[in-house]
């Protein structure tokens, strides 16, 4: 691990952000091939919220702090402070305190894959964060890490830069380059679905819409009545 | 595993699985005897809703939720949807659109041994779903599994056609031919539960009520005093 | 282990248990050097509540709260009971029965490293509740065990008498002869943060605020442009 | 839960298990189309052995393994007991005394949900056993379970005379009525095998050997040689 | 936490934990009354060794072994070194290096509530380790921590001085004046499973070695045959 | 994902990952700077066995195992095949006679971050592994991945022709840029962990060969007397 931190990231437009914002996690990693998520682990203190950002990360050892202090300063409005441990750690990296440094520089959440604490306090501040775990365990201010290097959660690497997006479903993240094709391909995404809303609540079905019935003869699945089968079984 | 689709499940009369509503999962599952609880790894996405219905099972590969579309057409009202992959799964098999598909059929909420996705539209929507786990990583439709057989969650047999309650403590399922015993039992508990809980309101002790302290003395609890507890510890 | 009850437990003074109360959890853990917290396992099942309280402690076998019942004899107002197995179990050894009967008696709330049912209901009547687990498996009432003995969580002694506080962050203990310090030192600890926060709302950095921009430099940490970092990533 | 134990339950033939022993559990578990295995948190305490045998059950409370000793009287040579507890428990139920009990009876090995102890003593003596824990921390015999009714474990229905297969890999338990099927389809899979591991070796691909490359364009894969990957990469 | 290192531990004689060394943890364990036991997570890197000493403490920072090297000082001949993060961490905090300051002051082995590393150096050296991880990632030297202060692990209090036990089953620890008792209660335990196996291996069953029929019928166990336990089944 | 197979992957020198095989995953993650280690959960099915290789990565769908068949075809001799599914999935994808294709070709060995089965006859072969999960349940050959993209485990990012080194400490990749400086760094710490193991087998401590008691005195650790610390303790 180089010890560094890296400043002078470019940011995606905050216009691009707010238009991700308008669309659910799950529908934009559908758009993007499903690429990003970070899986299941990481859960919102808060319910029915949803932020896109831009990513600021801090790599951090277990127990330690200090690099997310760092992270602060290289932190600009619009941004989501991602921050990773070397290792597991459940310990409270942060609370209210740094919630309420970011927040007044226009950070608009935290992600990190260890511990939060101060939640009762983060959600009456209105400070969104998801998280791996909570804990009222602090941390001290003694080891080296890195701000604004690549990390990686849940088997996806995040890059400074990138664009993230959290809601109750979790967090994805894309490569800024990415945004425009997410965007677009989300809208269609929405439009098409709001079809299939309309048709599968008037009552039309799946196996007929998505032309499923098909696919189950291919793979030899047979339709057998109840009685048949109860019989089956007890012939055996 | 044999591929296929049962259908013609007969299934409880509706308003017996209303009246089972009335009655907590706890309180079900003493009354029952202690079977069919599902355990304590299904939890709800929602708070404070309490469902009964009549069981539809898919059986899914994991990350493939193509049964899932086939036993939507098994569904009547008044069902409740139980799903369970072949091996351990996070992804999100389910969503707002299946949603929506088995909230137009009559459909009382889901039970998923794995993970579902759109968990905020959910509960806007009002459908009601107990899972392992939420993420927002979709599933294919591209292997064959099974709907409405048997099927096993938390060491608990399922059959097409049980009864189902789910709450906040959890989902508790039963066989159709015991839904009027476990009603009857369950309104006994309750009738006896609420002469307990005056009594214990009122200041009765449980070890009284339930007549445990010859019990105590059986098993050999002796009562000491603290101070006579440290001296022992010191002397040691 | 000894099967005894031990009764005539001291209790710190009910007005500083409420002094403690109007503190975080996260904020007392610190005041007291980091000693005591009990790990990010327990969690609330109700949010937004905190309570501080006189330890009772129960240890109880695993699927058998026989040693709650007599546990709750020992309780008085101001107290909370921590429920401990002896080892690993789900099981939901807590409802609403017993909460009824701990509030008669001015319990003011559990803390158990196992499982509790009827959640719902402990919500409604406003009990609260700290667990690992939420079950509706029920327990049996055969097996000895002790009440208001040593107990531990998460790596913390835990004895009769000691001060309790729980809130979101979860729950922290301290030995009734700390409470003046741990009381003082929050208060300090408060009135610190008071300033720090309105330092950092200003926009202050914690690398100012915290002298810790020396530290990074003695750790080796280099500041590095983005461009420059990408330009030696590609030279490599 | 009924407290029964069932007598008089008849098994498959020793020969037949005799027979299935030949084969992996990986081997019969594909010959089965894909049933019966329980799960991959059943670890062997022993390397290397592989066991056939007739089911017996038994139904344990947590922590209590009186239920255990009445298995033992219900077991015959030829039998694997089968022990899984009402709710989640690390236990220690069985060890070198039990298991000189059951190797007195010709009991070939025990399968449990659950945790052993002695277990230096139990390869010693060459008894062996699949878990889920290892614990020095014994249990009571203080509560009513049952023997010899259905259980289940890793979400697959185990029924007293069910023939069970155990090794490395895990354990598979099918129908005493599958036996047959069981063994003449390992038999046809391991000759296939043979053939294809010859092929194998002799450097024939999967890929032809199983035909998948038109499946693979079916699916949309496409070939990129790793420049043109990377400057595709670049690009973006 | 005291930030403090302690000198001066009185140790208990060699000669008696060469005795305790001569039982197994899971005899120790019930001849203490079931106290003491560390629980299952903690487990041997090496298979069939067992050894017992007097314990050294650590507690160390997440990612930190400085107090490692610290204890290393505190520890004489017959020590077995236990070292405890302060929150859960898999990092490796010991390896080869250190096994081999350690075997050069004649200490026994290592419990760590943690990660270790060169497992199969530590094996070939014969230097005994159970843990709760193995980990390469190493740690830093830079946060202070405690040698010699009360610790916890598994819900059980450990302090410097306390006899330890190590082998196949886990971890046990009792109170130096607890030893003698322990070999005395141990050599009973011995010499009655000594007749039990004797008993139980020509037959005998447990059922009527432990009086245990009265008890299962008072619990209300029934035997009922297996074909009129299907009956019922199937009638129902 | 893209559903690309890349072809054409640069390799690292043969001879240079034989040199990176002479050193331990602890030696090289520390030399590297503390990169590159894939985490505790990744366990080896083997004992004492080390090996270096170049790697080609596999993306799969949970429960199918497709792109391994593709990914066998992009392999070299001194190729280590890393295989990772796009959630958590425990099944067995990989078993004897997929060994047996490997080995035909060369490859040293298998690191999984799902489940293997067939371990018994892997360990047999002499084919090294190392995965998360055992288990008999097989996967299909139904659904798109990729072959040679990066891919993610532990937080730490693998791409094709990446150096790989695995032993029973676990896995650690590192770029074949890399490698040179991988062996001189080892080589060169190597030498001082000899000297330092034989300063340490001669009694000199830790404290001193690292001039730690500088820092604990910086750090505010005091050194107590035993007899000092009780009264401390009881004065309190």
């Amino acid at each position: 691990m180089k010890n560094i931190i890296v400043s002078g990231v470019p940011r995606p437009p905050l216009a691009r952000l707010d238009e991700l914002a308008g669309f659910g996690v799950a529908t934009v990693h559908e758009a993007l091939g499903r690429v990003g998520y970070l899986g299941p682990e990481l859960r919102p203190i808060q319910q029915d919220t949803r932020i896109a950002g831009s990513v600021v990360t801090a790599l951090v050892w277990p127990g330690d702090n200090l690099m997310i202090h760092a992270a602060v300063e290289q932190c600009a409005p619009g941004d989501v402070l991602v921050v990773v441990p070397t290792s597991p750690c459940t310990d409270g990296y942060f609370g209210e305190l740094l919630a309420t440094s970011l927040a007044s520089r226009g950070v608009r959440g935290l992600v990190i894959d260890a511990g939060v604490r101060d939640t009762s306090e983060l959600r009456a501040m209105g400070f969104p964060v998801w998280s791996r775990h909570v804990s009222a365990q602090g941390t001290v201010k003694a080891t080296a890490g890195a701000v604004n290097v690549p990390v990686s959660i849940g088997g996806q690497s995040i890059r400074p830069g990138d664009a993230i997006l959290a809601d109750d479903d979790g967090v994805v993240v894309l490569p800024a380059r990415d945004l425009p094709h997410a965007i677009e391909a989300s809208t269609a995404r929405e439009a098409k679905e709001q079809a299939t809303r309309e048709a599968l609540a008037a009552g039309q079905l799946g196996l007929d819409r998505y032309s499923l019935r098909g696919l189950l003869k291919d793979l030899g699945v047979e339709y057998v009545d109840h009685e048949q089968y109860l019989e089956g079984e007890r012939a055996l």
